[in-house]
């Protein structure tokens, strides 16, 4: 009966990575190694020690190392992936393809190699693809390997809601199908303030505002920033998932599924509502759509699979 | 009887000015107006609404804002100055003084028109002279103006201290006086993990390697970085003497407070054990010192007015 | 500008009261005032006693008082009522009425006379009355004056649905109007996991037991304990609300509120949708309702009436 | 390599383990079995139900039930021992001890038959002579099988210092050796505020009478109460030490552990500061004792011994 803490690694010292293992210790999920390129392994080491001396006043329990050595990641429990280059304004998704692509399958061999039984979630862009690389290269089974979009996606949504109404974020859900950013495919009809549809609370061309913003939620960061995108929300999508898992707590969240028959589609990941726990996707739920859900969800698995096409 | 939440507002949006929003909105403090330069009005924006997009995930109620424009800081509770120039490697903290000076001076001005009864809290290096400034140009009552060092310090101490004994850090107390970083004046005989005094646990020579590695553990993160700055540690020792004054709580923190006599000295801020509450600094721990502490403490305060006597 | 603690002054000593008390300090909303009659003054100054005592292991910095003399209430910010007689297996609740009433004008004229400008959370059954004779008393405006039902009834109803689907109760929200327990009006549609309307994913018999368990939920407890009522969930219904008040949350939240006009009532205490924030109840959420929720609602409304005409 | 939820189970249903129950769910430290005699079955169930409809206020994911079949413990990670007859007014805790030690001869082999590999925290009184009882009929090493008392007995003497010198209790710390309560031996020396000796900032007399009242700390609450016993503390205390367990935390705390041949006594169960972490008590830490303290420690040992004898 062993007691052994939790390890959880996290790829790209980036400023996702770096804020995903903060918010990891601050939970006290587990200990965290942050990994990032031999280059960069001095400031990896940096950032891991300064949110290290950061825990006696934050009064938590969590060693977090930065490495740029895979060995260091030996029996991780979950790893959580955010290497990858960044989008940069006016850089669309697509032209990050190929060069995550090798960088997910050169990650993925290295966690094959230490932790084989290992839960992997992806956040590297374009999401979709990029966590289907990590599923083919890994070979782990389909509930092991994870995207991560939706989670993200109607964060974004609940704090425009939330702005619109002025009500706690706490109290207002939403729900998003498809893929991420631009082919997201929210339902807005299983959106909520207090249980209330936003339907009835939010004139419809405001609601329609608020989606679109969603949409381009990244890019509005990006824009913001200048220089570097989001990544406190990111970090907080992340770590919530990864707490779902090692607390199995059985949470219906959105993410990044491989779906075999689900929703009409076969041999894709994509946005869909799960039920994530100690197995990690333990469940997909399938909801009847409407016509226009469908057309549009059929649309953002076009757009996932253009992209599948470049892959090499 | 008002339930008008608190507002603080975080002067600086670098690092540790933006890590020190989002740890104070976490913690559910209050809101949070993140102010920079008009140049940097929209980064500052960008990163307000990414750690908002994290409030629903995070499960916290606060606002946090960006802004380049004082009016938004208006009745502030408390202020933290995160501004003004970081040391880079090689770069003496005396170097800094009558640039960050400037910027002390300006931001306080805004400070006394638009939240004249609010607390403030100084971070920018040297930080006691910085203090100092700040109390000068504000005319504030010497309760409402208190430098950050000691926490920080502190905190580094104890993360050394706790690798090691491979103890928690909730059971590794530590203590220090006098300035920041090399002119820190360590009281050793006053820290302990779990109360047992730390002369009895760990070797001499190897304390001391603790005690000279917590003095340089500023540029200990600046080297490994390479490029900027340690904002985790220094983030959450700000928002822990918030926490102290919005709830209350009467802590015992080492902070820069203004010395009237107190261990001999007038007119200087320098870092003492104090009392942290809703009057910000209620008290000053006066201790009787040993002779090594004394002289060590003189030194430290021959240090810091040195640095006063570059200030314009 | 003063960083003076919230005070919470919790009448009634019982477990509720007492559970209460523990809850809100946990929490660090403020201080803590546990009012009992004289002949209690020990015992409740033992439960003060013992709950402060935890307070340095749970980490929290709040004081806790027990007391039997209102002067320690004086300028409570937030006053909750779980004093009066217990319901007992076989009682019905209306047979409490005219005990409770007495209770409830007692206590209102000690509150008004100490704290005039508190708000005030009504626990004691039943409850709708009770806020009814509550505010009558006071002569506080009707946002002041607050009744809970909505939030312990919905409470369990989540608690019902988690264990039938086996998910995480952070992902289940329920919806009821009317009064509590037999009075309650589940609006079933408005209930979900994860979004998803519970009526897709539970068989409506199975939803129905579901509802009708929730109905009896108080009485439940009361069958097995044998000797008292519930008191952890209700305690933590009851903090809730002083935690959105407190913290100016605007939560979305059942209470029990004061109607004028609403959903075609007039001069009468109902559970209905709120958003509870810095000023207590800030507004009442209509919502349109189907021909049998109406009826429902008619009958709730009927049986509280029947209520308030034994009222003296 | 499995995320499956921690099981602690609580023996006895009483207040104490009622409230140990709530405090570990809360943390969301794993799933918790209550556990009571057949003939508190229902009372049991009742208490369990009620604090699991509290969690979806709360906002935790655990699940806990109540029961009085000890097949619903199997493979618990950490059993908690409450159970046993209470102190009442008048009564020495002496008289307790052949009826508790049946109890744990009892429960003891019930834990062996279903979690053999569990860690076991004692907590009934009078505690050092019940923990080496459940140490001998279990047969688990020692540093499986831990006593509660310092952790207690330091919470109340923080608290009165925090109330004395009217600081937050997070900045007190205290140190106890020996049995508890009235054979309680306190380490004023290593007791703190803010590190600084209480010695320094508190009158003698003033300090003994803390410490007189740390030692009477039980009887205090058993005499206010008229009925009953302490158990918010109690509860707290056993739940800090479950945690640092399951989360391997390593923590400095003072416990009942088995010495052979520490501080010079051989074969008994007695308090002194460990190291608790994944394997139980990883460390006795030993102290040099001064004379007057090794007397009050040889006295406390006496004590403990005769109660020794008793056993059957």
């Amino acid at each position: 009966m062993t007691m052994r803490r939790k390890k959880i690694s996290v790829i790209g010292g980036g400023f996702t990575g770096t804020t995903t293992a903060f918010l990891l210790a601050q939970k006290e999920l587990g200990d965290v190694v942050l990994v990032d390129m031999p280059q960069n392994e001095n400031p990896t080491k940096g950032k891991a020690l300064d949110m290290l001396e950061a825990s006696p006043v934050q009064g938590f329990d969590a060693n977090i190392i930065g490495t740029s050595n895979y060995e260091d990641t030996k029996d991780s429990d979950i790893v959580v992936i955010t290497a990858g280059i960044a989008r940069k304004p006016g850089m669309s998704r697509d032209d990050l393809v190929q060069t995550n692509q090798k960088v997910m399958k050169s990650v993925t061999q290295e966690i094959v190699k230490y932790s084989p039984n290992s839960y992997i979630i992806v956040l590297t862009n374009p999401v979709d693809a990029m966590t289907y690389t990590v599923f083919k290269e890994s070979g782990f089974p389909k509930n092991r390997v994870i995207g991560q979009s939706g989670v993200l996606d109607t964060a974004r949504f609940r704090t425009f809601v939330a702005q619109e109404l002025n009500l706690s974020v706490k109290d207002i859900t939403g729900f998003v199908l498809g893929g991420h950013g631009d082919d997201m495919v929210p339902l807005v009809r299983y959106s909520y303030a207090g249980g209330i549809p936003l339907e009835t609370l939010i004139p419809a061309e405001r609601l329609e505002a608020i989606v679109e913003r969603t949409r381009k939620g990244g890019g509005e960061i990006v824009n913001l920033l200048g220089n570097g995108s989001a990544y406190y929300a990111p970090a907080a999508a992340l770590v919530e998932m990864c707490e779902a898992i090692i607390k199995d707590q059985r949470r219906v969240l959105p993410a990044i599924a491989y779906l075999e028959g689900e929703y009409g589609y076969e041999g894709i990941y994509l946005g869909v509502p799960t039920i994530l726990g100690a197995n990690g996707i333990e469940k997909i739920i399938e909801l009847d759509l409407e016509e226009n859900e469908k057309a549009a969800l059929n649309q953002s698995v076009h757009s996932v699979k253009s992209v599948l096409e470049i892959l090499v």
